[in-house]
């Protein structure tokens, strides 16, 4: 349990801080880094964390979430159910615990809480390379995050505790930490403007499509070389090609 | 889930009956029988249940165990791990979750949980026909009631759900024919040797990764069509390319 890490984005609640630190330390995690905390540290939170005032005294407190998991290769993103989910592959917390647990063996996996009135931003959720929903009420569906943490934390430490259960999951290979997957989305998207398959209105649509798809396959450091290679290979016959056919719509 | 109820004895803090209301409530769990509770009812449990104030208003509130139990065959108690668990059928929530919902069929079934801090006495684990016993830190096992609700709420929402969210493979989003597969690669490959990245006696091996690649990534038929429009671009065809934009929502 040791390489998986709970962000908290913008949470509002100190209390809500607490009551997640509680819910790790029951369940045998540790590591707690909180994104621009609108109040931490705070008396509230020490109340709701029972005892568990280690997990909040040893919390990495960040101003982006780019900071907070820049170093995983594996983002999840807590989220209510989304119209547009089949962008993401969507995961319930039993899935989103086997492979956590197998990904962790190799590198550090977060798994991301949003804030409590509205959860994840779309540009936050990007960053994220697969969706967690926990199943609930169709007509009461919000759940309070500590809560959240709590189910979540739940599956980990039953994961960790049948080991039969991980095995029947599909392998998955070793993939590129997220600053290789940007560097390779910054150049697909500049790329896909030199070629004039992109214009800069709909970059946002068609680049989270993009960012989806690419984020699927989960491409290891050869792959992304190779599609850095295809990328620039592209751009340079474009280089070569003449001006006027390149400014048709 | 409707012969499903939670009870509480003798809950001290009347934010913890809100806060169980909430999970209750997130989880498709309508009824609650409160056991000589300390407060109650309570501002502090209206604004602790968050909107499930149903849940709250339709709460029976009785003097015993009995009074709460009395009509049910399978009585399930919560509880710290017991030396003596011997005594007791002793399930962990996946366990309890299955048999409450197949005792639930034919009569009604409770859930016990106690005093936020000494649990169920002797006497009243007694009335149990089963323990359930939710695993944790053996060095930090007191989980908050309301996360210990919350936790077996949601293993009863995933079971009753059984058929469409426990399957253990992560959901497979559709992919495209064998045939559309194809035709990508073989517009890939033509790309690929237009742009100069790819020269004949290389095609195999390249080719190769390449298609392990897209396989893994298991594009659907949108998908397809963006990516055969990026090819077209690189190509300088651009009359593709107005086809496959055209299709984006």
């Amino acid at each position: 349990m040791q390489n998986i890490r709970i962000v908290l984005v913008e949470t509002s609640h100190p209390g809500n801080i607490g009551a997640v630190a509680r819910a790790m330390k029951n369940m045998c995690l540790t590591e707690l880094v909180l994104v621009s905390p609108k109040r931490f540290p705070d008396e509230e939170a020490i109340t709701r964390s029972s005892g568990a005032t280690d997990i909040l005294d040893s919390a990495r407190i960040v101003t982006s979430l780019e900071d907070a998991v820049g170093d995983c290769k594996l983002v999840i993103g807590a989220s209510a159910r989304r119209r547009d989910a089949e962008l993401w592959q969507e995961l319930d917390p039993r899935q989103c615990a086997a492979l956590t647990l197998e990904q962790s063996q190799t590198a550090p996996v977060s798994l991301v809480f949003g804030r409590e009135s509205s959860g994840l931003t779309k540009a936050e959720l990007d960053r994220c390379t697969h969706l967690m929903h926990i199943p609930s009420n169709p007509d009461y569906t919000s759940l309070n995050i500590a809560m959240a943490v709590q189910v979540m934390a739940y599956e980990l430490l039953m994961a960790s505790q049948v080991p039969v259960l991980s095995s029947s999951e599909p392998q998955v290979l070793p993939a590129a930490t997220v600053e290789k997957m940007e560097g390779l989305f910054a150049h697909l998207q500049q790329a896909l403007q030199d070629i004039g398959f992109m214009h800069s209105e709909q970059d946002g649509k068609m680049m989270q499509k993009l960012r989806r798809f690419f984020h699927r396959a989960s491409p290891d450091d050869k792959e992304i070389n190779i599609l850095r290679g295809i990328l620039s290979a592209a751009q340079g016959v474009k280089s070569m090609r003449s001006d006027a056919s390149n400014k048709q719509p």
